[in-house]
């Protein structure tokens, strides 16, 4: 179905009426509020409800997205459906229009309280690269690698939205097997492109959400920029697991594109080989066909699809919760790196360089090991939208700062 | 400096007036408040505030003990001392005693909202028995173990209280390498013996917090069963750690020790060898003299000495926050299982039954290699108090019920 806007030059700007992700924005003087982003424009759903021209049960005068998660879908897809038919009817018009707020003239926060983040390691092009790095004699995926969709959970207090700077990391890192370990700033600050998805309605502990109520749950997806610092991150990995490389930042993005933005953008998944266990099965297709680049100093230097990933998000949320874990309104679940075969569409620095091997150049001429101070990362996304057009996820964005003495 | 309260029997309870730790509880009909253990009651501190009795900026009539945490050690240090006063003057007992209310009669409910859940790695003995039993023909502890204290951030969701029945969880395991791996409910199901501290005060992104600044964070104290799943644990964690053998359950205490309370109970730590990096040199004596004790089933099986933890509490608050990574207030930070250098001191399992190969025989001729469905495990402790007696850090307390199908 292709409708189109009143919003001027709205169709092509990959924030069409086909998109409508939400967010959570202020203006100097006022209150943090709910928005929808159409065109150049983001249109106040706190001034929508207080015109009395949306239903409101206290969801978006709001400085989170999570009251009006938690509503769940019905209220998801009426409020979605209202909103096209303002968006579209010029017959509206005239109410709607004083309630759209330029998105210069506005502060984009972070759009979710976040309650638990857990990061994948979902591409496969990801995985085996890695493996090959610092396995290169041995099997590049760990045994486990294609019978369960690797995982571990990351620090939710240190998500962060798209353009907080990134102040350079301090820890423990040890070079020199033979040396004893040395305390200062990261030497191999990275980034990692990945997509990620947030749950809106909660679950029981003591259930499991199988792979077919994916829908039912999940509120819409993000981008995220999982900083890592290597150097950090390789030294305390043993026995368990990441936890300063990555707790110092996580960027998302400001926009959440909901599900039914993405109708048009469902792919089958790759084949799985072997066939997963029963629990991770799933009948639908929930591949996405987004397509990201990932920007230094805003030049491309990375175009990873997200259609390669071996596992899915549904698989993903069915085997966080097959413990019965119970799911909570904030939850993000982020996929993982997102690398695809090609060597220009590998989604982290670790990858691009060879873990500091071989230099990246980059269109200007300048190189690359691993990040510099005062870089900026900047990921975009698009995806086939309902109109024919493509519709943006965004950017999430950050620029690193010295380490602090 | 001993002192002593007008509630009778309160001197020796364990719960004396040199305690006052703080919880959340309810009434059937009533709204969730903060209260103090004294004795056999829980002091109704948001009915002393009622009573102009004692101050409060919206701390007590909550639902958790966030907000007070928030306030600050000087707050906290008004209020212990009023609570003394209050609880040891006879000419406030008659407006002080009708806010008693038998602890018998109320509900305990989970003490703090929290935030992000980091767990350490920290008993040297846990350590190396590990090791051994993982890689017997290697060296016990991996490189880092000595220079950092090793740590995963867990799931905060699924951080219940104390009672809270366990749900045996169902997931992936594979038993022989030479077989693809399996679903069903998990076969080596256990518990980890630990203590944790809470974050009271927050820190800002990009600072740290030094192990001199300690007190300055941290409200107090709780105890911890860290559920385990061994086999689902075993197979996920490569390489990436633990996750659903984790993230099903985490159990903590009703109360929540202050940390002026523990004062006679700090003794230095264990001498560190190698000498640590600079940023976890402590000042300060803080190891502590706590007697832990585990039971299955009310039989004492094994007394974990927290005395011999290798990196203390502020190491390990120093070291999670040296990168940057800012605290929230609710920020729960467990020790890793308790464990002593005899057999009978080791505070799981695993250590137990060496992962499953000797059983360990209770005192009524039962035998286990791991969790049976219908087992509690309880676990308590004690530490010197003020006042020459003991305190008592309560008790968390679990049952085992089936995987559901």
């Amino acid at each position: 179905m292709t409708t189109v806007s009143w919003v001027e030059d709205s169709a092509d700007s990959g924030f069409g009426v086909d998109h409508l992700p939400y967010g959570v924005f202020s203006r100097p003087g006022e209150l943090p509020r709910v928005g929808v982003a159409i065109g150049a424009y983001v249109l106040d759903l706190a001034a929508l409800s207080a015109a009395g021209l949306i239903e409101d049960r206290h969801w978006f005068a709001s400085g989170s997205l999570n009251g009006f998660m938690v509503a769940g879908r019905t209220a998801w897809q009426a409020n979605r459906a209202r909103l096209t038919e303002l968006l579209t009817d010029e017959g509206h018009r005239a109410a709607v229009e004083p309630r759209l707020i330029p998105v210069a003239d506005v502060d984009l926060l972070r759009p979710i309280d976040v309650a638990d983040y857990v990061d994948f390691y979902s591409s496969l092009d990801h995985a085996t690269t890695t493996g090959k790095i610092f396995r290169p004699s041995g099997d590049p995926l760990p045994p486990n690698w294609k019978h369960l969709p690797v995982a571990y959970h990351g620090r939710s207090g240190t998500v962060f939205p798209s353009g907080t700077p990134i102040v350079r990391p301090c820890g423990q890192r040890r070079t020199d097997p033979d040396r004893r370990p040395a305390y200062g700033p990261c030497l191999k600050l990275d980034f990692e492109a990945e997509v990620g998805f947030v749950a809106g309605v909660p679950s029981a502990p003591g259930t499991r959400v199988p792979t077919g109520a994916f829908a039912d749950h999940v509120f819409g997806f993000v981008l995220v920029n999982d900083w890592s610092a290597r150097d950090i991150q390789f030294w305390e990995s043993q026995p368990l697991g990441p936890f300063l490389g990555k707790s110092f930042a996580t960027s998302v993005s400001h926009w959440v594109t909901p599900l039914a933005a993405l109708e048009a953008a469902r792919v089958p998944q790759p084949a799985q080989d072997p066939a997963p266990l029963p629990y991770l099965r799933v009948d639908e297709p929930w591949g996405l066909d987004l397509d990201l680049e990932v920007l230094i100093n805003e030049q491309v230097i990375s175009r990873p699809p997200f259609a390669t990933m071996y596992w899915s998000s549904p698989q993903q949320l069915a085997h966080a919760t097959v413990n019965g874990a119970p799911l909570r309104t904030g939850d993000l679940f982020a996929s993982g790196t997102v690398s695809g075969p090609e060597r220009d569409q590998r989604g982290c620095l670790l990858e691009l360089t060879w873990n500091g091997r071989d230099h990246l150049e980059l269109p200007d001429g300048s190189e690359r090991l691993f990040l510099e101070d005062g870089d900026t990362v900047t990921m975009r996304a698009t995806a086939p939208g309902a109109s024919g057009s493509r519709i943006s996820l965004g950017e999430v964005s950050g620029t690193i700062y010295p380490a602090t003495p």
